[in-house]
């Protein structure tokens, strides 16, 4: 589920999506709840499906089984969502955070499908994360762990939307990106990024193209950007000694274009055996991440494979 | 086992001590291998074992069962500990890192012995962590998980030990409070620390002696030093969404002149429910939270209640 759009999919247990719908998301709570029952009994016409899993942004609260806080999507916060689809759906319905299943698919059928040990990072607007450790989803004791786009990495940094300082998603994100571009297009007026600002906002996504386009200047950004996300990654290393840091997520665009940077932080700052041992690599499952993570994760609460909060 | 002794103790499931030993450590590899197995067999004499865990300090690689990297005990350095010991100690032998191990001492008798999820900060010389999360000990993939201390919270901050810059250990630790005492000391010539800096070097303890004292300027040291331990905090509460946060350690002889400052800071800078939940308090097993620990992982890893590495 997203501010614009519910995709809904029927998943194999191997991973394969055998298809899928989209809707549009309403901003009424009333009409939320049906369009998303209306999603999930569309997409399973036909099929026997076995277990639903709804991926949410922002924070839930896993014993009422419901989403706190939602910037993106005010409309579900506080809706008892078990309570209102549980019964209309008529199989097993768990509730995530969307980047905690977006990590849950990555470490299925993904990016750490050898491993057991996943730090995964989406760098969007926002950032998002999930950790897999000994196997297992790293939820907490109500859900809402995995944050790790709020962990200060710069503490006089500049604010974060969450309204701390200095959080990785301040310095990092596609949103931090477009700041910067914006900074240093007042800075060098006559650079691609400033002539591009006399005629509209500058963008992540402007940053991004620029810079694959060989333009210095927005490479120059991109850099930055990956340095600060190495910095919070190999603290990420540091906690956890995973095998795999894969990043995903919009601004995974520019690629390499961030993540060599971001590499080369982590090498310098994190600590042997876990700075030899992990790989900082790419996320494979893109935009499917979350239908792929949600479904599995369905398939594996109901078998027990997976902490489910307490 | 610590840079200057090793301390050995018998423990009942329950977590009392029946007897304990402590011997000095000699810093030759082969004295000391001869010092751990002569404090294990006095100390067990007449007590039925079933098991002995080893809490080293340092980073450890769990699958060759070493200690990679021991800046205070350097003479453990890549010791076969399991391969050296099994034999001659004949029962399960299980090595840990000394602050996961004090982290589940206080998981099993201590700070948190209700919950199912814990961080654990040692303040001391250095910063050591350990965390528990959903009722086990996050080792990462290869036992060297958990460094807490190691954690970028100023990205341009002072140098630490470990060679990075701005890690938690290097503003909040024992040492950056002696640090920051000396560099008050100068600017501040007529302040008792100043006075003292006169006659020798000022140390974290004298911070903490004089604002015990109720010194303003050391008062506000240890404040300073708070908050910094209250911005690393604030990070791992938003990743762990744990129910308990426990600080303990040589530094925390300044218990709430630290604490009170960290705990304003986690409010201010975690994210609901996250920071609603937590309680931020000081670990309740003091210093043989490291044997307590040991005993309790020792008996654990034999009924498989932790997971031991992968």
């Amino acid at each position: 589920m997203g501010g614009t759009k519910i995709a809904a999919g029927v998943v194999t247990p191997e991973g394969k999506i055998l298809d899928e719908t989209r809707y549009p998301t309403p901003h009424s709570s009333e009409r939320l709840v049906e369009s998303i029952a209306r999603a999930i009994e569309e997409v399973s016409d036909g099929f026997e499906v076995g277990g639903v899993c709804l991926a949410v942004p922002g924070l839930i609260l896993a014993q009422e089984n419901k989403v706190v806080f939602s910037p993106n999507l005010r409309a579900i916060e506080g809706i008892p969502l078990i309570d209102e689809l549980g019964p209309r759906i008529g199989v097993p319905l768990t509730i995530e955070n969307d980047a905690n299943a977006a990590a849950w698919g990555e470490f299925r059928f993904g990016a750490a499908s050898e491993e057991d040990h996943l730090v995964f990072v989406t760098l969007g607007t926002g950032i998002g994360g999930g950790v897999i450790t000994h196997g297992l989803l790293l939820r907490g004791a109500q859900g809402a762990g995995g944050e790790l786009g709020h962990v200060t990495i710069q503490a006089t940094g500049p604010r974060c939307a969450c309204g701390n300082r200095g959080c990785l998603e301040a310095l990092a994100s596609g949103t931090a990106i477009g700041r910067r571009g914006r900074e240093v297009a007042i800075e060098y007026p006559d650079s691609a990024l400033g002539r591009l600002a006399i005629k509209r906002k500058v963008l992540g996504e402007d940053v991004t193209d620029l810079a694959r386009q060989g333009d210095e200047l927005a490479l120059s950004v991109l850099d930055e950007a990956g340095r600060w996300l190495g910095i919070g990654l190999a603290g990420f290393v540091n906690i956890f000694n995973p095998e795999v840091v894969a990043v995903g997520g919009g601004a995974m665009a520019a690629g390499e274009l961030i993540l060599e940077a971001a590499r080369e932080e982590v090498y310098l700052r994190a600590r042997p055996p876990s700075r030899d041992l992990v790989e900082v690599k790419e996320a494979t499952l893109g935009p499917e991440s979350g239908v792929l993570g949600a479904a599995a994760l369905a398939r594996d609460s109901s078998s027990g494979e997976y902490v489910l909060g307490n």
